[in-house]
């Protein structure tokens, strides 16, 4: 056994002199999102409904489910670092050729990954301010500048998006489409012109996490002659998988194969990949959740207006309810978390003054719905 | 909806173009393993026996596959990103400290984590040549350099890995123990005057993925006042967890932070972290799991002297077998995949004499003995 003998100080590094790199010393102590685990371990309180990170309530595919439980007999094997069979069923299903196409585990190991295999230190991106939080932790994570560009009554501001990326010479530019926080959408041809007016050597991050919810009018076709375009898919939310961590990136295939060059090829679980394989086959429960999601969008526009409050229309499984001012938006947050409601205000301005609220349940929905009830009420008593 | 109208050739980045940074241009299209999905598909052969990965055949504890049942029910949630339970008992039973602990997605992403927050494009890295091919993807995939030192009788050679990181002014030195893909190990007392031979700068990353199947006096203490060392576990071998992508790293608290800072916080599967912890409860199963792995090493070193070939005496739950050199190896490997039996020869001489196989269980070890025993009374026959 280890004799226990003690390693004398001139022998040990200096804690303070660890030998991080050059980016890492710089980089700030911040994490993109705090969870509803860890807001419960911080405060206290436990979490009655958890509608605060766009997860899908309605959960997964019962075909998935039984897939997933099946797979737990091969939990002990290593999943397919070529996601072969789940690319197969992309393909077939969307169109995506299996050369244009990465699975990983979720958008935000892919946004990672995609910014390591282009942005070099000091290189700039473009975003809007208040876009999701993650792309810009691994843009501070790799060196990357951020140029960040107000939204316009809370779409993203195309036009100056693009002519912030030819001023700066920017290496990339992300945009979520339906957007988040805002729940907003362009439509496929409002993209395509976006695309156009971007510079040569721009690449194009497009975030269709919510595409499922959307109108049809924001479907690209499946392959395009422009190698700039990287767009970006998940199993996390329709698809009711979030906890699974499964995604994909549909590229170029010399983006492909830059990725795979890179990419963690043993990093996607197996349960995740019979998962979302299931899922893929079961198209049925896919529209009766985008169904079930409208329905609620719907009664939350109602139920904002009731409460005087301005609800945006969304593409997404969430709707973002402008309160008026930031101040509001965050005693809101509060008092919901008070009562065991888990929901989000996006940090940045003027952002955050909305409060952004998945789409539930019916029951859900109808708890929601009385506990902001009570608190408006509470508070117009109060004021 | 989009009207498909063609981008001009002018607009279009051209292929060629594309802005890949530095690094990425350079790496060469290599993956660190082929996976028996992979050669199922290149050859046509089904895998009948799958000894070639060193997954664990004896599956995961009833304990850990019930918690993961019970959680694919909450599946569509994002997992804790502090995997906070997990540590806390990680915690509790081996006496790693919560400020000192990282989850990932199992040991790769964690190498790949630490290569990142350490080494700078042109910095080197020292380990033996023929160690772990991830390690080494990541550290070419970030721009380090590598410097490979032989083993010596199928042991890593300490006093050179030493000699070369202090000679090359090294980032960090990786090492296994008990080591992949030979199977030996070093007593927790070489590895510590190992430790204290490296420079005083030089991070030592002590991949520990076979740990529980070693002799007692493998163990270092839970914690160590040097901040130069970072070990790594993982549940994918004793706990039967691979599929299921779940690793932590134990380090001084600093370097906990800094992983921290660029980690993919939300990228480790909810199902992972039930089944990890279940399996950690389970001390009973892992003790089984050991006692069953000594069994079938055994046979497997009298299988191999059977044969005429020399067994490496092995501290995991695998045996790498001395077939004399490296074509009787590679024909092996290939006579045994045309049975459906997965198993490996590592690529880099002189260890490409060694046929690495993962202890089956009863049933399977007695399948390999039957194919094995064929295989070589046919060669006998026809040399």
């Amino acid at each position: 056994m280890y004799n226990g003998e003690k390693i004398t100080a001139e022998e040990v590094i200096a804690i303070s002199q660890l030998p991080f790199t050059g980016i890492v010393q710089t980089l700030p102590d911040t994490v993109p999102f705090t969870a509803p685990e860890q807001m419960e371990r911080q405060s206290g309180q436990k979490t009655i409904l958890r509608l605060g990170a766009n997860e899908s309530p309605f959960g997964m595919s019962p075909q998935a489910m039984q897939a997933m439980a099946a797979s737990l007999r091969e939990a002990m094997w290593y999943g397919d670092p070529e996601s072969y069979d789940l690319r197969k069923e992309l393909e077939r299903r969307f169109g995506f050729a299996m050369g244009r196409t990465v699975i990983d585990s979720g958008i935000d190991a892919l946004l990672g990954l995609l910014v390591r295999v282009f942005v070099e230190p000091g290189q700039s991106v473009v975003t809007s301010k208040g876009a999701y939080p993650t792309f810009l932790y691994h843009v501070a994570g790799y060196g990357g500048l951020q140029h960040l560009v107000p939204y316009l009554s809370y779409l993203n501001d195309l036009d100056k998006l693009a002519a912030t990326a030819r001023e700066v010479k920017a290496k990339m530019v992300y945009l979520a489409n339906p957007d988040n926080p805002t729940g907003t959408y362009y439509t496929a041809l409002e993209i395509a012109e976006f695309l156009r007016d971007l510079p040569a050597d721009c690449l194009f991050l497009l975030d269709e996490a919510y595409v499922e919810f959307a109108p049809g009018d924001i479907h690209l076709p499946p392959e395009t002659d422009d190698a700039r375009l990287v767009r970006l898919r998940t199993f996390s939310k329709v698809h009711g998988l979030a906890g699974c961590r499964i995604g994909y990136a549909v590229a170029h295939p010399d983006i492909v194969k830059a990725m795979n060059k890179t990419r963690n090829h043993f990093g996607v679980n197996r349960m995740a990949q019979a998962g979302a394989l299931a899922s893929l086959h079961d198209a049925g429960f896919v529209t009766r959740v985008v169904q079930e999601t409208a329905k609620g969008r719907q009664e939350y526009y109602d139920l904002a207006a009731e409460l005087g409050f301005h609800a945006l229309e969304s593409a997404t499984n969430f709707v973002a309810v402008d309160v008026g001012d930031a101040e509001r938006a965050g005693a809101l947050v509060n008092d919901l978390w008070r009562s065991g409601i888990f929901v989000r205000s996006p940090g940045t301005e003027p952002l955050n003054r909305l409060v952004r609220i998945t789409v539930g349940t019916p029951e859900q929905r109808q708890k929601l719905a009385t506990t902001l009830r009570g608190i408006c009420r509470g508070n117009r008593k109060e004021g």
